[in-house]
């Protein structure tokens, strides 16, 4: 391909709201344009990539068994009404409408296909002996962000490969999720994608278990949890540390003793006023989870996380306000504990693992100006449950001692064990031996391909550009031509690389070479062939890897080898 | 691929709305399946075929230099509100809406993209060194089709592959023009599709010339006029055929003479009582055109084409009534004719080409009861226009004198050349090399994707299903195992097709023999092999074309072979 027969727009500048580096890219390198808010042109060069990126997909999906087919954007409303998340879904999804629409019931814009495949199925496939089957696509999906930003990495119209696995059993069930999550693996280590494997909450989705495909990103919309040797990885909601051991000993201790502690409202008033180590102290929070009153306790120097309670199976909760809390327990916060009789007030008392079995520690009373010490958890406080609900901090060692990080992520790929709730809703039964009917067990996953892209490249590029890898860079080869008069041996080694299966643009630009070094190090083609004078005088052409800081000379004749032991090394 | 690891749903008998054969055919087949009206979900086997005919299109694209692009669906109403269309438009399309959306602008679901691609060149495009360009996308259109019929063929979501040209001048342009035909007629020459090239009217698009490629089809938008030969083509706005000479001398005549016709008013009538044979006749009809009285002549014994009326430019146009009629020219239908002062109540005369210089004609006085004879149309009658205006039958003789058909038929692509209608709108301007600003010169040029898949089904079945052209056949090859014993030996020769690229499906179901073959005809692989024991035992296995009605016997060795000859041969 010639650059001057193509469009590489590339820009200077970045638009003022391109907020990272992958964003910026995406614009300045040419790759993709914004139309609206949310919603981008793929240009000649953003275009090579996502097809390549989708053939990846494709491959892998196809050596998995999945069934490939092309579902429609547009989805009747009856159907999605039939379906299990109508209500939770509307808030993200296009109606399509019209004049001549209002007649006929409404169409909406799919987000995913969990609908239209369980209806696909439900009437194609009858027996048994149809199943297992797994079905996918890579197709256009839209989803009304209410703030799009970053690019592709929140859009409202963007490619998804999205599957959905049907089985006669759970544990068949598991087979096909297993198959995926493999199958996911191999992509993004295909595409040059490190990505950090979760096990998830599954949220509207209602699964019973699932797994993130995450990528570490300043701007990402969750948070995970990871040591960097790749031996831990969690969402914060679940995340754990190792407990840190207090320093005094948790042996039985005498009965519960009120002491006054006038003023004292906080954690660090107590440290400071009686000596009352922070680990040593319980902290006690309120929140109304879908209206009544729960108690949470955390050690003194812990922070709930709101992630974790978030996971609890609450519609809404929130903190109570202090007039709520005096009106439940008769003091105010800074004097609140779990000990004595604080039920029916109190709906339920969630305490974190971590200060399971402790002994010997200091909490409110209940009473203004009042702590009890001498607190014993499993004697003294009707804890309900024990779990993990403390935020987990980064630097903390893992249970295996190694330094956990704490990183905003985006999700790339998602795989969730579905069970019957959509088969169930929508008919997709199937007949077993016997001729007995079951509801299909199903699981989907999906992957953001328009997402990858972008992360691909947060993840590869420096300072002047792109540096994509092979298998997904737009090209493999830029023939960087600096003397128009060699022209025909930029042309000649062009069309011998085709013919080798290498991707190669020609920049046979009427541009300074500085100008085209700054665009070939924008645009980040993995391997750069430069053609100028000087070299060819001294009898061949400049070859040099997209982050190589030195070009080597190789004679013309040996420029198909040298190409192709660099991408082998890229 | 093995039939019991995809997913092909074959059906004995197509839903009852399926009202033509290839509607019938794609739903029968297992290509696709009607998710709501004009929505259709691909399965394996359609898509398959949708991705070769693809293909095609996208190798004949990028043989023509143009440059491939992804542009969204969703398009702001705020561009469309700048280009020239958006009230002729807004009919069909649907709007995307949503809660989040009202602050930001409305949004629409392009059913097609000269808004878009024209602000795209007016963004990355500036200088005539830049020009020519041709962009084009393969993309998923939307349009609110009031009552969506046939499948595929008039559908709501549909793929197209859309491409627009800018060029510095017309001359320019039309070299464009000229190269997206021709990549036309070689996309659906490779894709087994016979098409009628029909110079065509421009209607909303406003362009200055273009040229349908239609098919004939019965259920047809259009009616076209061609010769078998292919010699000639015409929508039936523009046909001509042949004009039929008169019997009588066309010799000057005397002048006009009034003589009664009582109780006359129709050309039958005529002929019966004074044995004018209808030729020798002068039909006089009066329409409305934009509110103003048109009078329109044609011979006797032939039809005045509303299709022709409908090219003269009106906005609206209707027959007149008796009563509007009487008012204008004192007498009733039957009665009529453009002989004396008929101006200004009449205020335009066309006449149809056919009667141009015509003499000795009878025609109506403008008096109940009364004609005239001896009627010269250059002396007798004010005719402003002469223009083709009259029907052409099938079965007429063409100009060149070989029968003309005329048939319904739909449109599969079509090329206009748009001048700089959107560019001047949009602001897609170019310095030239004095740098002189001017507005880009336009062609855009579409092929309807999947209307054209099921259009070559529609040339290509006969009563017991498909017959595929081996350039979009889902595959190439199917083996029909007939004796479960043998599936080793199928597998073994499945694996060995696909090896040598022979696109292969291998009917693996423990169905009856007379099932595999009545869905083998009808999914219609061009070529079919059937493994059983009675040819193995003989040797080797039989083979087929889908037309063919004796199988051959080749020895396994020698399949390979077969095939290839099949092939080269359907």
């Amino acid at each position: 391909m010639r650059w001057s027969q193509t469009l590489i727009p590339t820009l200077r500048e970045a638009p003022a709201d391109a907020e990272i580096a992958s964003h910026r890219l995406l614009l300045r390198a040419g790759l993709a344009r914004r139309l609206a808010g949310g919603v981008y042109t793929f240009l000649p060069l953003g275009l090579r990539s996502l097809r390549k990126l989708e053939r990846i997909v494709r491959e892998e999906m196809d050596a998995a068994r999945a069934i490939e087919v092309l579902m429609p954007a547009l989805q009747p409303g009856e159907l999605w009404r039939k379906g299990p998340r109508f209500e939770a879904a509307q808030a993200v999804m296009f109606r399509a409408s019209s004049a001549g629409r209002k007649a006929e019931g409404d169409m909406f814009l799919g987000p995913t296909h969990e609908e239209v495949v369980t209806d696909l199925m439900a009437a194609t496939v009858s027996s048994y002996r149809q199943l297992p089957r797994t079905i996918y696509q890579i197709q256009t999906k839209f989803r009304d962000e209410i703030r799009p930003r970053f690019g592709l990495m929140r859009a409202r119209e963007f490619v998804m490969k999205d599957a959905y696995s049907f089985d006669v059993s759970e544990s068949a069930a598991d087979d096909s999720y297993r198959a995926m999550y493999e199958a996911y693996r191999r992509i993004f280590a295909r595409a040059g994608l490190t990505t950090m494997i979760v096990e998830a909450d599954t949220g509207v989705m209602g699964g019973s278990f699932s797994h993130e495909f995450s990528v570490p990103c300043e701007i990402g919309e969750s948070e995970i949890v990871f040591t960097e040797d790749g031996s831990y990885a969690a969402t914060i909601e679940k995340a754990v540390a190792r407990p840190e051991p207090r320093a005094r000993p948790t042996a039985t201790t005498p009965a519960p003793e009120k002491f006054a502690t006038p003023g004292v409202t906080t954690i660090e008033d107590l440290d400071r006023s009686h000596g009352v180590a922070a680990r040593d102290q319980i902290k006690t929070l309120v929140y109304l989870c879908d209206s009544k009153p729960c108690m949470f306790l955390v050690r003194g120097d812990h922070q709930l996380s709101e992630a974790k309670v978030a996971t609890l199976g609450f519609a809404e909760f929130r903190p109570a306000t202090p007039e709520e809390i005096f009106a439940a327990l008769g003091a105010h916060p800074g004097s609140l504990g779990g000990v004595g009789k604080i039920k029916p007030a109190i709906s339920r008392v969630y305490a974190d693992a971590d200060i399971e079995g402790q002994e010997g520690m200091v909490t409110g009373a209940n009473e203004d100006g009042f702590h009890f010490r001498n607190v014993s958890l499993a004697r003294d406080i009707a804890v309900d449950e024990f779990r993990p609900l403390r935020e987990v901090r980064d630097g903390e060692p893992s249970i295996d001692g190694k330094p956990l990080r704490v990183r905003r992520a985006i999700e790339v790929g998602h795989v969730f064990k579905l069970g019957t709730k959509y088969s169930e809703a929508l008919g997709a039964q199937f007949l077993d031996e016997h001729g007995k009917s079951h509801p299909m067990f199903m699981g989907c996953y999906g992957i953001g391909v328009t997402r990858t892209l972008q992360a691909i490249i947060e993840q590869h590029h420096d300072a002047d550009g792109i540096i994509w890898p092979a298998a997904v860079a737009p090209f493999h080869v830029l023939i960087t031509l600096v003397d128009a008069s060699l022209a025909h041996h930029a042309e000649e080694l062009h069309d011998l690389l085709e013919a080798a299966n290498f991707d190669t643009l020609l920049d046979d630009r009427p541009e300074r070479p500085g100008v085209k070094f700054k665009d070939a190090d924008l645009i980040g083609i993995p391997v750069r062939i430069t053609i100028g004078e000087r070299s060819w005088k001294a009898g061949g052409v400049e070859i040099k890897a997209r982050t190589a800081k030195e070009k080597t000379l190789v004679p013309i004749a040996g420029a198909l080898d040298a190409v192709r032991d660099l991408l082998a090394r890229s």
